[in-house]
Formats: C-alpha cells, structure tokens, sequence
C-alpha cells in the first residue's frame, strides 16, 4: 500500500477554488479510513497563466501529468483569454489526446432534496452514466492547433473522426462498466447513443457496439437516435441506466443529464485512458464568482471520490476504494439530512461550508 | 391570388396519416377563409419506395418538387430499410441540399393542458424558436452518399462545413425572424449557440452572426456555447426566444426542447431557402402505429400552418395568412378548452378526431 501521486491542476476561476475543497475532502476521507495521504504535484496552467506567460500549461507539466497515478483538474478557461482563431485556451483537450482518455465518465444522480427540474416524482430515482468518448468524434479536429482546415475566410472545415480502435475499447469499457453496476445490484442496460440514420462514420459506431455485444449476452442493450436521446432525458430519463456515444454528443448530453438533477455543480466527470486517469468536475470556471466561497464544490468532491475509486485499481491499495465510499456515502446521507444546502441550489452554505460539512 | 402547388411527398409509416391530416386541415382553413385551394402534386418517396424501387424518390421527382411553391413532407425513413453501410433511406436531405433549404424553424411552444415536463410553472408560458442551419455544418457530409471518408474497416471521416456564404445568410434571417417577432409584440432575444470556445468552425460561425448584429444594433443578442445551451433549456427555457445554431446541434436541441412542451406530436418545422420551402412534422415515421389512426397529427398541422404563412409571402396571396392564422388559433383554443386530447398525451382523440377538431 503505497502513496499515490496526483498532478493536481487548479486552473482558472472557481477551479482553484473547487479543486482546493476537493483535495480537502479526499485527504479527510484517507485519514478517516485509514489510507495513505495523496502526494500532490502541483502543475500551473490554463487561460490565466497563458496570459501571464504565452504558454497554456508550465514547460514540462505535460509530461509530469502523465507520469502522476492520476491527474486532478479543477476548471481551466475564461471568455475573454482566447486563441486567434476565437477559442478558448484549453490544454485538458491535449492532456485528453496525449494520454487517449477515451473513457469519460458522467455519472447523473438525484440526490434528496437537490433541485429537481422534472415534474414527473419518478425523476427523484435518477441514477445513469453518460459515457462519453473523450478524444476523437468530433473533437478529432479541436485537439491539437491546426486541425481545423481554413480556407480564407470564407469557409472552416472541421474532421469528425471515428477509429476502430478506440470506439472498441470505448464500447468494451461500456460493458465492463455495466457489468460492474449489475454486481452493485443496479439495472445496468447500456444504450448505444448514435446517429446511425444519417452518418456512415455513426453507423459504423453502432456496428462496433454490436460485434463488442456478441461477447457480452448477459447485458441488456439498447439503441437511440441522439435527437431522440435529448427528448428521452426529458421525457423519461429513469428508464436509462448507460448511455454510450461519440465525444460532441456526450458533452451536449452529459450536460442536459447534469441539468436534470440540480446543475453542473453536481456533475463529476472521470476520463480514462489505458495508462493514467483524469478527474475534474464537468462545470467551467464561473470566473465572476470566484474566490467568493460561492461555488459549489460537490462536483470536484464527487470526482475525487471517481480519482480515490480509480486509484484503488490500479496501485492496489483498497483503503483508497473505502476512502471513496466515505465520500460517497456522506454526500449521500449529508442530502438526505438536509445537511448539504448549496449557495448553487438556494441553501446558506459556500464553498468550505459544504466541504466541511461532507 | 392565384392557387398554391404543392409538392406533397407523404413519405413512410404515419408520415402518411398525419400528411393527409395537415393537407384537410389546410384544405378546411383556405375554403373557411376564402384563400384559392392548394393544388397537390403527390410525389413518392421514402424507404417503402425505395424498398420496391430501389430509388428512394420517384424519377423527376426531385425536379417536380422544386418546381412547386412549397414542399409538404409526412416523414420519411423505416428502421428495417437501410443502405448498405447503414445508414437510413433520407432522400430529404437531398432536397434540403439541393434547394439550399438553409433555414430550419422549429417553433417550440407550451400549450394549456398538453404535458409540461418540467416542474417550474414558468415552463407554461414556454414559446422559443430553434433555429437550425440545414444545409452544412456536420450534415454537408450526409446530405450527399461517398461524402465520407472510409478507411477500410478501421476508420471513417466526416466533415462539418461552416461557410461565410451559408452563414450570413442563416443570420441575416435569424435577425429579420427576431425582427417580425418584435413586431408581433413578443420578446425577440436572438442566442447565437455554437461551441467557439472549442472549434475554429464555430468561432467563425460567431463571428459572422457579430458581423450580421452589427447592423441590427435594435435587436439584442445573446450568446451561449451549446453544451450549456441543452443545460440551461431545462433550468431556465423561458429565458429564450430565438436561438440560432449548426445543422446537428439544432437537430438535437431543438427535439430537446420538443420534448419540454409533450413531445415531438407538437414538434413544427419549416425549411426555408431563396427559392422554396419545405414544411414537415419533425417527428418520425413511427411505423409501429401507422394506419391505426393513433398519431397526432398536430405537428404536421402546425407545420402546414407554416407553410401558408410562407406561401402568403411568396405568392403574394393574403388570405393564405389568414388560413395560417385560423389553424393556429384553433390549436390554440382547442387546447384551451380541452378540446383537442390526442391519444400521444393520454387522450382520446385519435388522428382525424384531433383534425376534425382543429
Ligand atoms: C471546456 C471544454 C473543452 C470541455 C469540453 O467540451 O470537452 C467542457 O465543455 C467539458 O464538457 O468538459
Ligand atoms: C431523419 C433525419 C434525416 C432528420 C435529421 O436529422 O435532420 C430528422 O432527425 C430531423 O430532425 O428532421
């Protein structure tokens, strides 16, 4: 049982904040259960330290995220910091490339008493995974700088990409992610989320979850449009369990999922690559609240409890698979008391008094 | 004022019912009005067609549709139908290619006693329009087979297209949309939604719609990327009034939206260019409940409401306004009085008692 090593990226605005509460949260939760503290690596970079320096993440950081047990990333982006061409500055698109997290993780959970945007009672049980591909689709030409194929400035042209290679790994993780929350007791059908009607690249997703399915009989699949997918999650979200599908998608969807039950605050994110993993809440940098103990730090806790779970795996140290369940399960129980009452949902309590609280 | 022609292709499963359900109800409203009756010109087409054919619309088909002042479509595709890398029967999108049918309008509004999906009672007063570009964006590579790039059975491109000319024309007709919804005495906040933060293609897209802005300086804008766009249409829609996007994030934002005010038996839509329009449910073929007098065809009527709007415009002849009007104000006041209940919200009504109604 060995200390696991963090690259620890606060980034801009209210990521500095939420990743701070999160690093809080994980190092009580291994104290109480009794798991080796995280050693952290602290990496500067983002659009505040691109425009102190040029650069979007400090000479070397790249590498030292990539040779940490995990990456934490708190947000990184502010509207008025942008490249040329109108984007924002984002090095976590490159940490995804570089280090193929293809897996990522959106997990969609009501909580008692947190915001519930449907009217139907039956949205109070929501309980899904957005998995989202994180590297390629659409997002192919956004990676790296130059992709984007210009053509003065009368037209932009833009490659979504799809690759046997990583659609099978995404959709085997898919399986394995099923496979795992049946043992857990859960319904676990997964839905292969797509566009199959209009794209050959999308059909050919879909006919990649279907020779991934043939080694897996026991799980109950599913396939949806993902127009069809939107309306569902508004209509009848509780009847979804895994949704998988292409990277443009799933940050549109994952969204909508998050904003079912309460908001981006509660929307943690895991993206999993074969070698090393990265944790981040999947909300932006709210630059104008930040530093003022307003945001919401459940999001960036969740993805702690995603990094300790994941550090569990892969350095073998169990205690950290505890230290999870502690977070977890305080969460859980802190809703159920009433005593998590966000600023973001209406409630009294800020940044370090939801942090304390968990 | 002379008579309308139309090109009426009814399509695939209940694209049949409710094509002939809009077609009566726009028959009833000229005759109650005193506009010239429409002149139909039916073309085939659709999955069956292609099924027995092997053409997936008629021969000169395509021609006799452009030639008509508008295009009524039922809805076109069938699941079990579908080409060989595939992909379903879509001869639509030929037509909005060819015809250059750039501007999709999907009106989306909440009408009383039809199913409110969210809990907040300001979704009752919901009455937004998506604006989808329907010609490029990641559809340039569908609208067209051998668009996409397959390599072998390891890879497949596509590639989304952003042009100025497109464009500007998009948002040239987003702002004069704004405009006449001003007039109408209605809020008009144009939101242009993209995802510049992350793709060159759509920072260009915004920079064209801030060009277009400039020259409309009454009109006030908004901007939102389009993951918080899906998020912020289930916490906070009533914000909204025209939002303006891409070809694929309009086509899942606006069934997203479809689905906050009952679902896509509501769902309108126009498809309009420099030369003719096409008007459509934008629900599916639904081949399940076809011929059973099951679906509503309410989206079809209210599309072809807009089809007399545009064709008032077009050819000049008012009382097609008028007929637009009466089929709006009885869908209205039919949902006011309780009087339209279709079997898609848990009603009574079947397809041609909901005609017979409106
Ligand atoms: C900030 C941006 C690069 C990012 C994305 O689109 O992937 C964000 O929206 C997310 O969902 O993590
Ligand atoms: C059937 C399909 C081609 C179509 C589209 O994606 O445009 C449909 O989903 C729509 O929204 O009109």
């Amino acid at each position: 049982t060995s200390a696991a090593r963090i690259a620890l990226i606060k980034g801009d605005g209210i990521g500095i904040d939420v990743a701070e509460a999160a690093m809080e949260a994980a190092r009580t939760a291994c104290r109480h259960v009794g798991a080796p503290a995280l050693e952290l690596d602290e990496i500067q970079a983002g659009a505040g330290y691109f425009e102190r320096t040029g650069q979007d993440i400090e000479p070397g950081g790249e590498e030292r995220a990539g040779r940490a047990d995990a990456i934490f990333l708190g947000a990184i982006g502010l509207p008025a910091i942008r490249h040329a061409d109108g984007t924002e500055i984002s090095p976590h698109l490159r940490l995804r490339d570089r280090y193929g997290l293809y897996a990522g993780i959106r997990p969609v959970r009501a909580y008692p008493n947190a915001p519930q945007r449907l009217a139907d009672p039956r949205a109070a049980g929501l309980d899904l995974i957005i998995l989202r591909e994180s590297t390629e689709g659409l997002f192919y030409s956004a990676a790296a700088h130059g992709r984007a194929q210009v053509i003065g400035d009368d037209e932009v042209r833009e490659t979504l990409r799809i690759t046997r290679a990583t659609t099978e790994k995404l959709h085997r993780f898919a399986f394995r992610l099923a496979e795992k929350r049946r043992q857990r007791g859960k319904r676990a059908r997964l839905t292969c989320v797509d566009k199959a009607n209009v794209f050959t690249s999308m059909a050919f997703f879909r006919k990649i979850f279907d020779e991934v399915a043939a080694d897996h009989p026991q799980t109950q699949i599913g396939y949806n449009y993902v127009d069809a997918q939107a309306l569902d999650l508004v209509r009848r979200p509780w009847e979804f369990d895994i949704l998988v599908m292409e990277n443009m998608f799933g940050d549109i969807l994952s969204d909508l999922a998050g904003g079912l039950v309460g908001g981006m605050g509660m929307a943690a994110c895991a993206e999993i690559g074969d070698t090393t993993g990265l944790f981040q809440p999947a909300h932006g940098s709210a630059p104008d609240i930040m530093g003022q103990d307003k945001a919401n730090p459940l999001a960036a806790i969740l993805s702690a409890a995603l990094m300790l779970d994941y550090l569990a795996e892969k350095t073998g140290t169990a205690t950290y698979a505890r230290a999870a369940l502690a977070i977890e399960d305080a969460v859980e129980a802190g809703f159920a008391a009433n005593r998590l009452r966000p600023m973001e949902f209406g409630g009294d309590m800020g940044t370090w008094a939801v942090t304390q609280a968990v």
